[in-house]
């Protein structure tokens, strides 16, 4: 736990040592303000406190907020959803006892708010009991605090991640996530302008496209203004076959503004080749230029990966440039590690 | 749902239309077996009725059998699942009114069964208010035929597809069930034999893995067999530059067998070159032929890629080997059609 606040430098973090069980964990978090020994020096009290579950890793401002406006209205507040499934009361023989009128109950989800008082007051009534298998916290302030927890609708990213399912699905938002908007940087040389123009257009009909067409080295301010609307997908449009050196200062600036440090960014390398005649071909130092510099740039959390539109005839152009666009999603989606490197050809 | 039916030959399929409401929709599929006009001819009545909800794709047949088995003993069975969320009551005010405790409750789902009679004379008692309001089949048996349904405790895998990230989950897991198993197929040629060694040890790790190394043609009976075992995952390692030919026979068997009907099968040719000099390359033509080859063979449902194995160092081929067998399981886990064609370098 240490060793991520310090990695991602958060700086008004304490951490305080869990319980056995979840209702122990969150009354260590309390007495932190309360209790002069639990803490080197005693924190102050504030007026409202949020209990979350870090199984709920997407958890938005929104709903942060209100639960905190409503707590301080009513002494307590938490996120609800719908039910997903009947909820049914079994008999001691394992049969149906009775089953619960769906639309009367919901699912009590986090997060929770609290007037710090209320549920620190409620804790501190609490039997052993509670503590040991107890897990609701609002149940807590309405009986030891006569606080009838006001309830706000909630959204689904509420979720629990709680089975292996729950993972991938996760792992699947975050890379959604990370393919909103994506950087093109071409290069001004006039052999790269028709290119310049039509990989943009292509690829917008799928993401956001930020589209620059100086050279790199004089865009610093602008690329620095995209950088900081946290877009995570470059796209560098080259007519030097992998221009390695303009690409270093591209990954030496990525990593200066600490964009790779929380996702892997994602670098694609474009090479435009118009062959003169038939005999194209892709010669083997391409290969381990862009093979090392891959392995390189992935330590910084950087994928990087070779894409070559080769165009024979010009009437093409466009069909290549839309196959090329999509191999850039594929690339962009997938975020796959072990492809890093690789040539792709549209 | 009729071309499903037709696509995948499913012979012993009656179609019936929905209702407005779950219950409706229930209700029409029990009166096939019962009422003359709800199908051309009516079915022969049966012992036990199985109701599940399409949304519940990842059902076992394990899970299945237990619920007819307890259906057959108690009139009535259903599957249930531990509580994610604590259920709580909200008061008129949208406030709390009180919390369940949420080890006597359980979530209620599917697959549910019963004795035919019994469902079918609850539904037929069932007011309007149930048919169109409720959703719990198990509460009908208890309120119309006084049946406690036996609870049957089911796996994590009967949830429901519910939300977005459920797509994503779902995806995965079909992606993942896909990729236990490879077939490596090795020309008898001396020249292969240590990668037709080594690549099936390499990928061993990760895969169960099928090592076969005679020539594909005289060897019918043995890819069958691995056929009928449900592989969706063929390396084919060749030492001429992507030997068409052979894959097509490879790719006619696959279609005769069936087999890319139901989910998409991955297909990597595999290629050893040891240049003779340094002057190693890939011609177009190489890129030419494996993408219009890849093309043809996706309307099959089977996705194409080509893996260049390149050793200029004997030494280093283990080494080499290694990233070869983890380019191929990236490939056969991410199952993308748009990198189809391609042609990876190990």
């Amino acid at each position: 736990m240490k060793t991520i606040i310090e990695k991602y430098g958060h700086k008004r973090v304490t951490v305080v040592e869990g319980g056995i069980t979840r209702h122990r964990s969150i009354f260590n978090g309390l007495k932190v303000f309360a209790e002069n020994e639990f803490s080197s020096h005693l924190l102050q009290k504030p007026e409202v406190v949020i209990i979350h579950d870090a199984v709920r890793p997407f958890v938005e401002e929104d709903i942060v907020s209100k639960v905190v406006m409503a707590a301080k209205e009513h002494g307590a507040a938490g996120a609800i959803r719908p039910l997903v499934s009947t909820v049914i009361a079994s008999a001691a023989d394992g049969c149906l006892d009775h089953s619960l009128e769906r639309a009367r109950y919901r699912a009590s989800e986090m997060p929770q708010a609290f007037l710090f008082d209320i549920i620190y007051e409620a804790y501190q009534q609490c039997t052993d009991y509670d503590l040991d298998y107890g897990t609701e916290c609002l149940h807590l302030a309405l009986k030891y605090c006569k606080t009838n927890a006001k309830l706000v609708e909630g959204t689904a990213d509420l979720w629990k991640v709680t089975y292996k399912r729950d993972l991938y699905a996760a792992e699947s938002i975050i890379k959604d996530n990370l393919s909103q908007q994506v950087c093109v940087i071409t290069n001004v040389k006039e052999t790269l302008a028709q290119v310049g123009f039509l990989l943009p257009e292509s690829l917008k009909s799928q993401i956001k496209v930020e589209a620059i067409s100086i050279s790199l080295s004089k865009n610093d301010s602008c690329l620095q203004n995209i950088f900081s609307g946290q877009c995570y997908n470059f796209v560098c449009v080259n007519d030097k076959r992998w221009a390695i050196q303009e690409t270093q200062e591209l990954v030496d600036m990525l990593e200066k503004l600490n964009i790779p440090l929380l996702c892997p960014v994602v670098l694609i390398l474009v090479h435009l080749d118009i062959p003169e005649n038939n005999s194209f071909s892709i010669g083997m130092e391409d290969l381990t230029t862009i093979k090392k510099f891959a392995r390189e740039t992935k330590k910084k959390n950087i994928l990087v990966y070779g894409l070559l539109i080769q165009c024979k005839d010009p009437l093409l152009l466009q069909e290549t440039v839309n196959s090329a666009a999509a191999l850039i999603m594929a690339l962009i989606k997938d975020r796959n590690p072990e492809l890093i490197g690789q040539l792709l050809v549209a």
